[in-house]
């Protein structure tokens, strides 16, 4: 286990170990310094330097040409599929998709599009080339919805934090264009994924349209994504931007701390071997989970209401997911923190664990 | 076999024989007759008279307070949906569902609903009561997609006219009631599921909200549907059809054909036992084909186009349906009609046929 | 004043004299024959023969490429507004038009445009060339509004049925396309001009890129209005058709009935002369009215409810519009029963009639 | 006048003077030192404690019993407009409001309400009694639209920077509640009415069902808005905020800025003596301005684009706002800027001022 980054913070052994996710990450002080140091403008009229700095920084980390902060990934995502989509068209996306199940809804009532949530027959989290190219509708008649967009995201929340690899990513994309489908990425938590292989951002956006990533999940900023893609594109989603109410004066205060989060991708790597342990120790405990790819940890219980209630009264926060227990390990964390959780979660019992844990679903139901 | 209720159309053994839909119809004699008939009024600013009646005769087969009628099916649903969505609501259907996949998507864009589809886990076109239970999101956080509605389709189109018996009806209509959701009822072709089960319409509509059925398809009038329910719903309904350009003048003209086709129930007796005969006749030719509950037949082939391109060829018109050929039968059909479409269509052959036919899929792809 | 066309309503001088709208009008017999004895096809499969000869028909008289029918008026602006315009995008109109104030808001919510009414300055129910010029935006910065159409209104409704000649339209027109506006025309009554002004409906049409007009209203056809454009135009018209739930099977039955209407055009000069008699007849009376230009008498008022109530007490039915008393004659009406109705109103008084309709706006407000 | 609060920008006599806007400001050394300190959480899971400090302290200064904050003063607006209207609603707003002309039609496509813009019978900006009541629809029939809101903007920015005082918003808001209309008042400036007129924020806000107020224009706070109302109101605000991709995470950041952005407000009378100050010397200097109540200064001019080159040739930065040049004081100038502007400036001419500005429409032109 490496060394931990940042000073543990004093609460963790007392309070409860908050495992519910990364966006409960506290900015760091090189962030807070950033923010109060920032140059900032009026990037509604002017566009804000700093915010200029960041969205060219992560346009080229992702090979994009052009990039736009938003104030959350979900406006991020919303902004994409609005560009893309028009009534009447259909979007493919893995069941469990974040943009189906976590976003109100936008997808369909506000960018217009009628989802077809496909299976993941090429493994958690990841759907097949030729599921792609058998749901693609072509050139369907003037009564039927198209199908126009494939929407990937890498990591899988739901199916796990489950990463897709570049020839993986490659294939499926081919398969989209072949098609004659935009695509577009959700990557909220594409840094883990390119930690986790080994790969620079860009190796996995490689044929993608658009692409969103997070800055306040893995990377600790305290508010903001980017959505990258063509000039052509971004030029659209500023006025999306605008629309939606998410254009910001100053808002290099926030990108400053954002450029500061750019800086600790490498630090996913811990949070990736914290939840690998905090799998092992409860594995050891009993408990039914899966060997984590990043920083999710899905366990499956036959009483998920009781488990959470559980878990907290013992001092460990969780949330439900695709009808198991999310844990999620982040930059706030210590190996102290984990050991402390499991120590608190202990064996599992026949009540709330796997003794009917065979009734789990074998893939991440949707929810 | 029944005798036809109603002469040849003198091009049939000529011509193509039709089996793309029931929708290809012509009105009948008695129709034209009392649309050149009917009394009419303003019915936008006055009701029409001969509308109401039908409205009113619709409204009491379903066992409803009230009903409205709308240009097409597609409307109806539609304002179904508008009534019982709100932004970020989600709702339940059975894939391949007809408000899903071919209604343009105005459930997701135009009602504001995300669609969750449901397996078919009670059978082809049926969703288990549980499979309900556990899709639903009972009190969802703030931030969370509530599931608020259940849409059921009675026969299920997609899934080859599959009858839900009221037994079945009613245990998942307790489910989604049990877990707060409202139900609406796609029911184009519910006359057919009451005339395969023996049962009066209204035994399929028990509990739900609103339910639509289909005057101009296997009933035959040229044109319109009838939306059901509360005295409310139908008076909100009146408003959004209005607002969706649906609301028509003196449309009394459209009712009085809608009356004689009410008459027609019973007759789809007949298209049901040649749907049988149809499908008796191209298995013994060789095609991997399903026993029909009602009017639809779907053929599992290899090579869907190429088929369709074939049948057409040899005079035997028909439509792809969830990877499959559909073939239909209707009032507009004879006995001799159906025997030469199957001299015409003849045996399956490798390119075509079912010797690669194991790579259908086993239940209906969405499509 | 011109013999009648068709014979009285034996209920008119008892009950009645209905002048709220010339779409209370009943289906001629010539129209009922022509419904019964209609050639239909599935007009969603294939286009139905009588459907498509009606849409030539129209676009032929219209000088346009293609036609579309729809349902209502109210659809056939929509779906032109629908193709017209993106969201963030707004649209000229004049204060009162249909588009703005009849239409339950879909030109904004559905078709996605913010209105931006322009005052009546080049006389009733007409805007200035200079008017659409300077309300134009050009340019506009990447976070404004873009102004991208102009509707247009011939003859203008709620300006009491006035009329745009070909000159005026020609000049108004030319001002929206220097401007980069797109055109669209709302003439339900489009017939109603052509016919005051001696012109072919051509002549009112140069240069728009869409116009609708009604079969159901002066030329009293029972259902339908169709929209013309581009071929271009015509074919996202269907589209957008079917996804409002306006798509129709056989509606071919509805079509006859509109090609018997359009033979009725030259009739409406004697709707015009009969509101030209009401008019007259009204000011005698000591009524405060304008000289109609078409079927269309407004009166202006002191007491607007008031006044309704004593004409609906008398047996003269009127409609509210903007802000005064609507009277609209129509095919079903004759000497006789303009005659009646002037007997029935009788002089105006003191509580209800024009010694306060000083009061009254000097042109029409927006209801 | 009184003295500066804050240090001139070293750049301020060299670079141009920024007139656009008061949203150009820069966050002070006590907003940054804020930021960098505040206690912060994640609002989206728990509510972040400085955001919510800052939500209770706003509701307070305007009377409300909770608020929200958002991204920008146009989701704020949103938010409101969303909770408020139906699709088939209107709603009434002065000619020229910001929800009208500035917030790229989201009231219209996104919100679903008609607008119906009101004149400013009451003065510049302002709408009196009489005018809500008559456009107000009352009852109206199943087929009309509906006006269900009324908009205010206090101060009105396109007007000019109008005040609208206790009496006679009490008076106009009391003529919506007779109507049964709900009000929504637009506080962007909602401060500078405040101090223009010596009163409390919640003076001003009496009798509202929503209000949102800015702190990133004249308070100078980097990024944010407040929207504020019932708790029922807030809680659906929350969540309508979460699908326009406004909730944020650690957004404390922010709101610290705003804690300290409201002890700024009594600053705002300086930019109210600097904005008399300029219109006084522009005046003498020959050019045509009315009065300002509050920081704006609109110019009327001949020629709008040619006098905004020349001004910014001259080193004065300016926007066009209905019609006029409009000229912004906010906190990052001095007395010296506005001296600095005015020599810049020099006196009109014939080819830009006003030689012809009698053409200059008398009221705010919407745009």
């Amino acid at each position: 286990m490496r060394p931990t980054s940042r000073a543990r913070r004093s609460s963790a052994h007392d309070g409860p170990i908050d495992l519910r996710s990364d966006t409960v990450t506290q900015p760091t002080k090189q962030m807070r310094a950033a923010m109060a140091a920032a140059e900032v403008g009026d990037d509604v009229l002017d566009r804000d330097p700093t915010m200029r700095e960041l969205e060219i920084r992560v346009a080229g980390l992702l090979g994009a040409a052009d990039a736009l902060w938003t104030p959350s990934g979900s406006m991020g995502n919303l902004i994409a599929l609005m560009h893309h989509l028009d009534r009447g068209d259909s979007f493919l996306a893995p069941t469990g998709a974040h943009v189906l199940d976590n976003e109100l809804g936008t997808a369909a009532w506000l960018a217009g599009g009628m989802p077809r949530p496909l299976e993941h027959d090429a493994g958690p989290g990841k759907v097949s080339p030729s599921a792609v190219r058998r749901a693609a509708t072509g050139d369907a008649p003037y009564h039927a919805l198209r199908t126009t967009l494939l929407c990937l995201e890498n990591t899988h929340n739901s199916a796990g934090g489950m990463v897709t690899a570049p020839d993986e990513h490659a294939a499926v994309v081919a398969a989209a264009r072949g098609a004659k489908l935009k695509v577009h990425l959700d990557g909220a938590r594409l840094w883990h994924a390119a930690v986790a292989l080994g790969v620079p951002p860009g190796a996995l956006t490689v044929g993608v349209d658009t692409v969103q990533v997070c800055l306040s999940k893995g990377l600790g900023a305290p508010v903001g994504s980017v959505v990258a893609g063509s000039v052509e594109f971004v030029a659209n989603a500023r006025r999306l931007r605008k629309m939606l109410g998410g254009g910001v004066r100053q808002g290099g205060v926030l990108a400053a701390a954002g450029l500061v989060a750019l800086e600790r991708i490498d630090r996913l790597a811990e949070d990736h071997d914290r939840a690998r342990t905090l799998a092992a120790g409860l594995r050891e405990r009993g408990w039914q989970v899966a060997v984590p790819q990043t920083n999710i940890v899905l366990v499956a219980v036959a009483d998920l209401t009781g488990t959470l209630q559980r878990f907290e009264a013992a001092g460990v926060r969780a949330v439900p997911m695709a009808g198991q227990v999310r844990l999620m390990t982040h930059a706030d964390l210590t190996d102290a923190d984990i050991a402390t959780a499991l120590r608190r979660i202990g064996p599992v019992d026949g009540t709330t664990g796997h003794a009917d844990a065979h009734r789990a679903p074998a893939r991440p139901a949707r929810r």
